[in-house]
């Protein structure tokens, strides 16, 4: 399975949010690979492996970063290829400062920016991506689309039948 | 020239913001067609619109709104499509409301959003996900940066040659 | 009892937040149900629920969501009804997210929203709305906010028999 | 034509806002009354408007304030009527003070709150209060969410017709 | 020892908060009272109580609420006497809601507004304005804030005497 | 008449706004002295001034500044007399800084916040600190605010008399 | 006079701000340089330029930019000398955005950042890091701060010349 | 060793977090001396000591302090040489007040503000500026800096070998 999608984080603290990435991409079957990187820490590697990027075949490059998290915007700034953004929740501004620093980027160098740690919608948007020309995988898409719905009336149901203290029961949450 | 872009806004006083997002694309000669909806006033029509989307032949949706700014993903509940979302400043907050209802979509439906007002990177951007499977346009991207890298230049070799002064004097702004 | 009042929410996460709309419409004797949809997981449901919902004989729709909450406002652009939204706390911009996508509605389509994670509120409003035309629901109304007028005196009173320290203890808080 | 909504404001300088729920009120042919008061410098005033008007057939109270707006809580503290709080944009917060002394408050207290300045919001959810066990109402209510769709409709047909160039020549807006 | 000071808050549960104000009044010798009240679910009871503050030979009311924190602006309302209000956070948005709610009163209309759950600076500013005409309870502040100079003073010498490792070690603290 | 509030002030450029200040004190025939200091700019000066206004017989001195608004709090440091802060909106964040660092205070140090630009307001606290002993002060703070009621009480009549377009019309401001 | 300071902006537009760490580097006697580049319009070319700095006896860096401002930190990632960051307020968030994207740098890496908008103290701090061992620069700091000090003195007694009213009217500014 | 760099907090609750400044700065080898004093409860203390500091032969100041953080503010008035800031999380607003007090100085007095927390880059920061002129300590910064990369590629290396979920699982972290 050739690799279509580049996740980068900026630290291995981010890994347990990028995994997610990663994992959805599994499900989609879309081949992916994963490097620690960082705008300010390794300059010189991040640029490299943007500027590789798109000659080696990837489709699109998802990146993960907190704080002042310029990583996706550098990367941006060194390949013709969509970049997706992740802003990553950390330390007492607890990701606003990441998301502004992902979004706000200037005229010219777009990030596609996904919700504080929506490493998730990270790896569906990359497979919308490379689904967008792919018809296998827009099926696949379609198909999860659907699953999704039925998994919300599948609850609704569940909690038409059990009732609310009991749909909570199950839940083990709070009962009042 | 066929359409692969969508652009959706909420309201024709987006028009002149979301218009840079056509502008764009044309400059990269890739097709696009832009309505009017919104997902409040007019949900049936947005609906529609977005379900009809890839069976047309649209590879990607851009969608800008302000305030409340459900219309991308609304957009993106509709469509297997990768959707991209323009936060439009608007009103008392001025595109925080924006931002944070485009962007903090929840798990499974991602809204690939950029900056605030940021309809020519939503353009850009556009022409990334084409251009990734599409190596024509990928050469006018590659172009385009080279491009914007030559003006960066092109304006401090001016900075140089003309002293700040002279450049503040070109600019007609504020000279102190 | 007749169903008045339908409570609808993005995710069975939500239910322990919820659950408190149902419990006070309980205490006026008020009929209500609870499904769970999703204005993009399930939009054919959403919309189809909220579009029956006058029809069917609610008077109000509570619906609760988190971060991009786009579902009171898609449920209020498919029903004549007015729409309470109860903006809930999640994720890591903890529930301004979700009370900017809900109360910031353009003209033509209100959210009646309250406080983030309100539902209480929600529910006590959906009570005044059927109220405002049915005496006996308006006396139990009155009744209920006698006796929070009356659990605050009792409290008071009790502070001043206890004293500060012997409070305190009784709540078995800081006493520093 | 009997006095069914209320409508209050904390000072004259709210007026230019306020006046936008009178004129849709109007429009659904709904009467009501508008008065100049103040949490603060009248309170003795609000109270006792608060306190009389269920008995004087009111079935909803609207309420504006900037700041510090603690003008529909408290008269919500005051009477069993549903109120509607509109948070009014003023001062160097911009409203986002007024947003959060609306909105968020306590639990057995709710307010009904609309976007910062949405006046003309207040006065439709007023009406949908009223239409909830008003059919003539009701009525028109659903007729006025037909007409902005259909003008939503119109604005889009329009555009495909003149085209984006024609479109902003005719709104006068930038035409780049 | 004649109470000088009114101490009120919204709810039980602002005590532990709330309490401080207490006890530092007690350190400087100054009389107070502490009832639990609201703005909201006990109105009337709030107006007496600030209506007959001065009349009873009051200096000073401190009040303490959290969300939409109406109380010391009420209570403000309802007297001549400078009052002091404590933003208390609590809820999602811990307490900004409540600073703004307290902070931005209209002209008119003034609240010496502390930190957010600053109680016990609220009882030093009220001995303060006790104090801006007793000399006894002048002397008192003065000496108080010696005691603060000599405080930080003998811990900066305990810091060279102890090193910074040995400090964080008797603070039970992080060594790395 | 003898000075018993100092208004100070961190710029010439604050006085337009720290004109209310002494303005409604003239109104309450309290005596005022007002200078320019900074807590940066001129800090031996700050400190001498706030060292000697209890001892010259200052009763409050109230200081405004904008930014980080240090200047309340460094004085609140040299003086035992209460301190009343003014926020004051300048540059991009428009006086939200100036809000936090004048209001967020450590704990044994009180600022007495008022709104942002709210000099006025800092006038009258002033007033009713000095009226909290003053009999005859406390008398004109009530005048000030029947006055004040009545004020509300007269505009709220002559919207009756006139209508809404007729007061609108009479406040020159927007017709629709 | 040899180049200590150089002084990078990532555009044009920026200029009329970054115009002023430039003027009080005259003021001090130090010499410096300015280039237009930027992270990701010439990312190439920010590198090189960082990467020289220091053995092109550079002492210190200054960038200014708006938005998601990733430039003082790229340049901080490729050289050892202090990098000053100055947020420029641009776009809907008028520099909150680019102040948390230079200021929340991750360990390692650090940005001296300035106020939004703050190219004057900039240039100060430029200054003051020259200074700390450059025993001429460090005078001539001393002395601009003593000037300061006594400009506001100077102010300050105008003011008691000239009267509030005096000193507003020669203001031109608003005499209320 | 002489001491190059003071290292002041305002209370010795801001110990855990300023170590970080010191322990880097012994990595680097420069000598530091650390006091606790208040810009508000030590006043002349903390002007002293900044008054003080230059004759010393410190080449700077770090600073931290919470909340309204006056510290570094209020030392840089009392000293030409560069300050560091270092803003401290505490309290219900987590170390945004204490980062708009530390940073948006007004013009002429700036303070160098690192991310909250920061302190570790408050160490860097001050060997930087120690290093400008001292090339030893230059090498020392080039070598971290080296290291810093080095460490990026090493993890990422490791990450290429072990896999996600080997690497994940040696972290004991989140495998889902």
């Amino acid at each position: 399975m050739s690799v279509l999608v580049g996740i980068v984080m900026g630290s291995d603290s981010d890994l347990p949010v990028m995994k997610d990435a990663a994992k959805i991409l599994d499900e989609f079957g879309i081949g992916w690979e994963m490097i620690i990187s960082s705008a300010h820490r390794a300059p010189e590697k991040t640029a490299a492996y943007a500027r590789a990027a798109a000659g080696r075949g990837l489709k699109t490059i998802i990146a993960g970063a907190g704080g002042a998290a310029h990583l996706a915007g550098v990367i941006a700034g060194h390949t013709p290829l969509p970049v997706i953004g992740v802003p990553i929740a950390s330390g007492a501004l607890n990701g606003v400062d990441a998301l502004y620093a992902t979004v706000q980027m200037p005229p010219g160098i777009p990030v596609a920016t996904v919700a504080i740690n929506g490493a998730k919608n990270a790896g569906i948007l990359a497979a919308q991506i490379v689904g967008a020309t792919d018809p296998g995988i827009m099926e696949k898409i379609i198909a999860y689309k659907d699953k999704m719905a039925r998994q919300v009336e599948h609850k609704s149901e569940k909690l038409q039948q059990l009732g609310l203290e009991g749909y909570l029961e199950k839940m083990g949450g709070s009962k009042s």
